[in-house]
């Protein structure tokens, strides 16, 4: 016997149809490419998109068709997520930092019929236009695309179909093989936008002034453009002004209450406040995730400028929003400082998603705060497999792998404590690597470390130590394994220490580890 | 070509194995029928659902059978919810304030297979046994029914089915005809429960203690148990124990942060905390819906007591929760008087529902806050029809008629004017009974008075006023509808008054305007 409800099927064509009945004259501000500020509201919007979709349709765009863009946050990029969701195409959003070659691959993996581009691109698309097979239009977002628009009525019904449907394609890049794709539906985005407004994760309303530091091209800026319609908030876009002096000015011009973005652009823009004595008039919190957020950046923002700090942490695979630091009534008696601690782990799941720690047998691993395994996630804003099957299942026993070794504590807050292929596995137990890294580069010689796991006979395999000194300092291996005493237990020590001039990074700057694994492969333990 | 998203259906189970896995350590406390305190937590209330599960088995409840309760708030109640739903059953949460004739009728309407009820309704319950005859087993909530979970295995692995499948039953009083059900689906119960969590709607949090004064035989305690468990909050129960003393005690003793309730409540605490000199602790904000709730009683809460009011409005059909007065970024720099103004409205819809108001015709009405019309409804937590079928196809045009008359202001906050069958329609226009009536009681010789549209040969209708004078006061039909001058419009003003020794109520004490129709059938204009 089923419910007696109404039939109405998750689409995305509903928010911004919400956003414009019940929030039409909430303001979207966007500081444009070039320069200016362009304002208009959700009502606005909602005409433009009405007005693209039926564009779409003369540009020969069909359902599921893969419509691309390559584009900052502004309101033209808004537009193209509604209007190409609403009528049932799928909006594929390229990272424009990835490698030209990449780019290419998923441009003609995801069979991209059109492409929207910022003109800041243009070099960019110049090169792409010869290898993009599929594409059949380019579009830069300027006049031209104005025009298109223009040229169009904004008389347009959103159809009605599937919630399962698919609505968006982000590829994720992997330090290994092609980029794969994860394909969400209008379903998994419209349950993921509503966890993601609650009061335990970003907290969103219609009170809130919202910037979007995080591009839409990653990850859908965290789902922001599709919260910030449900529940009406202002909305304001930074283009690619991502510097301290444009991100203070626009926060306080517009008023903005709460913003989201990674740890990087947070430190660019708290020297600038540091270093011209400037305060925030209107922001009340900030949500930081794509990596972890280091301890000083929470204090800093929470203690000098009282801007709560949501950390977070989250992957392409969902969506992105998995875990986010917020308290428990429990929390109210701590301390400040306990508190304080507490937001250095990456938080507990929204409703929707479930986690676990698993060992490598894939048995589940006590909630201690200790016990550290390889974390798994399923939920409905999950992926269950990549685009075109690219890698093949990726479930085990229906749980997604993340590839990041956590601990749960027993109140449900994780703690990644390392990458799965960086874990090391030493008689059965595993050792951290991003442990032993924190310790080396606490030691005052040292620069920069690597500790990668190297083969061995009994233990299967042993930690080693790959440092970079400081110029003009010395130590030797015996003293930097002095300094791990009383900070690890005795069986975690490395096994050697190896200087070295330098050690490899990616294209992004990060430490490879693929790569120094490769250099290292006829290092023998004891043969050093 | 669908997203690529794990198929997870929406199911209520997964709320309680959530909040266990998630927030196992938070208690719920219930003050018992008895006046005890019972407290535990929701892994302990996990567990007891799965031994529950486990028993209803035995008992013989199979999928989609109904198992009824007659019931206070407990964390009995809260078990028997769980553990119905998650088994794939269909829990009717009887409302024991019916009378009698119509508990029998809906028993066996519902074909309920299995009753729980508190030992306050043993007498209810003794008459009602040799009435429902598809009922197999009468269980009291006390000693026999923990030791009926004691016999079971907690060893239950809640199933997996179809997110449409009917969850709850719950029958709507109308003042004609017979009781009609309500029938929820697991879908529409997590979707309305992520909805009303929101930061716009009662933004529930991990952080909050909730009291759920509203009872769960009224439409699920308007969500409270599910959200509740969704966010892991912990809850507070308060059985029948509903007078003023109670309830400050158990707010303060258990730090309530959050509660629900009917006006008629909160008068009654209200009062005595007057009497009584009486502070709140730890409450910060109540929400307020059934029936208007009186200007008056948000001024008390906000500005004596700094409890913060969420006036919502819903019905039955819609799972409850409709609107909520919560404010925009815009009402910030609103004076307080302005706010507070804008709180006696019923609120804006939550991301989920659309409303309209219509004339008439159907015909779609400005919202401009003035023009008012049939407020009509639609989304996934809004019903289709009625359980089995009964009055036909209640929507029109795919939009569910709440009954209720309103407007609808630019920012799409609601203000509800009076029911549809009792506003009066005059010469193609609608007159607010309610808006009358207000009037007519704010004169100092009248007790009460009910406005009324009589038949009018030019008019279709015009009001007249039936009024009762305060003992011992006098005032004639002249002096009445001149205290309506300048307060109304000119073809507002009442055509007749007609002075009564009392007018009639309906069991619950309500203004009964049918009866009072049926008394005046043979009124007629200027015969007076």
């Amino acid at each position: 016997m089923l419910g007696l409800m109404m039939d109405m099927p998750l689409l995305v064509s509903q928010l911004i149809r919400h956003a414009d009945r019940h929030h039409g004259a909430t303001e979207i501000v966007s500081k444009t490419v070039e320069g200016t500020i362009h304002r208009y509201t959700y009502r606005d919007a909602h005409k433009r998109a009405r007005q693209l979709a039926n564009a779409l349709k003369r540009l020969g765009v069909g359902p599921q068709d893969r419509v691309a863009t390559l584009a900052w946050n502004g309101h033209r990029h808004f537009e193209i997520y509604y209007a190409v969701a609403g009528s049932g195409a799928v909006i594929h959003t390229i990272n424009p930092r990835l490698f030209p070659d990449q780019i290419n691959y998923i441009g003609n993996h995801a069979e991209d019929k059109v492409v929207f581009y910022d003109t800041t691109f243009a070099p960019l698309i110049d090169k792409l236009k010869s290898q993009l097979k599929s594409v059949k239009h380019w579009v830069p977002m300027n006049d031209e695309y104005d025009r298109l628009l223009d040229a169009q009525s904004d008389d347009f019904e959103w159809p009605s179909f599937d919630e399962n449907t698919a609505v968006c394609l982000c590829y994720t890049s992997g330090t290994t093989g092609n980029p794969k794709g994860a394909l969400y539906s209008h379903r998994s985005t419209i349950i993921h936008a509503y966890a993601s407004a609650l009061p335990d994760a970003i907290n969103l309303s219609a009170r809130d002034v919202i910037l979007p530091v995080v591009p839409m091209f990653h990850v859908n800026a965290w789902g922001l453009p599709y919260a910030c319609a449900l529940v009406g908030a202002k909305l304001v876009f930074p283009a690619q002004h991502l510097d301290g002096k444009s991100l203070h000015e626009l926060f306080e011009s517009e008023e903005v209450t709460m913003s989201a973005g990674v740890p990087t652009v947070w430190l660019g823009l708290l020297n600038y406040m540091k270093e011209k004595k400037l305060r925030f008039t209107t922001l009340k919190r900030v949500v930081i995730g794509g990596s972890a957020c280091p301890p000083a950046m929470i204090r800093a923002f929470q203690e000098e400028y009282g801007v709560e700090v949501l950390h977070a942490w989250g992957m392409t695979e969902m969506s992105p929003l998995g875990t986010v630091t917020t308290f428990k009534a429990k929390h109210r008696k701590w301390s400040a400082e306990e508190r304080t601690r507490l937001q250095n782990k990456q938080g507990r799941v929204l409703f929707g998603v479930d986690l676990r720690i698993v060992d490598e047998n894939g048995r589940d691993l006590p909630w201690d705060g200790k016990a550290f395994g390889d974390l798994q996630v399923r939920g409905p804003w999950v992926i269950k497999s990549y685009f075109k099957a690219e890698g093949g299942d990726p479930l085990k026993d229906g749980w997604f792998p993340t590839g990041d070794v956590c601990t749960i504590d027993a109140d449900g807050y994780i703690q990644v404590t390392d990458r799965s292929k960086d874990v090391i596995k030493s008689g059965g137990e595993w050792i951290s690597s991003i442990d032993l890294e924190n310790i080396a580069v606490a030691h005052p010689a040292i620069a920069e470390a690597a500790v990668i796991g190297v083969k061995h006979p009994k233990w299967d395999e042993r930690p080693i130590i790959v440092a970079v000194k400081k110029p003009g300092q010395e130590v030797s291996k015996d003293d930097l394994l002095r300094f791990y005493e009383g900070k690890i237990a005795k069986w975690w020590m490395p096994d050697d220490v190896v200087f070295v001039k330098e050690l490899p990074h990616t294209a992004t700057g990060k430490l490879s580890k693929l790569t120094l694994r490769q250099q290292m492969k006829d290092y023998k333990l004891g043969a050093g």
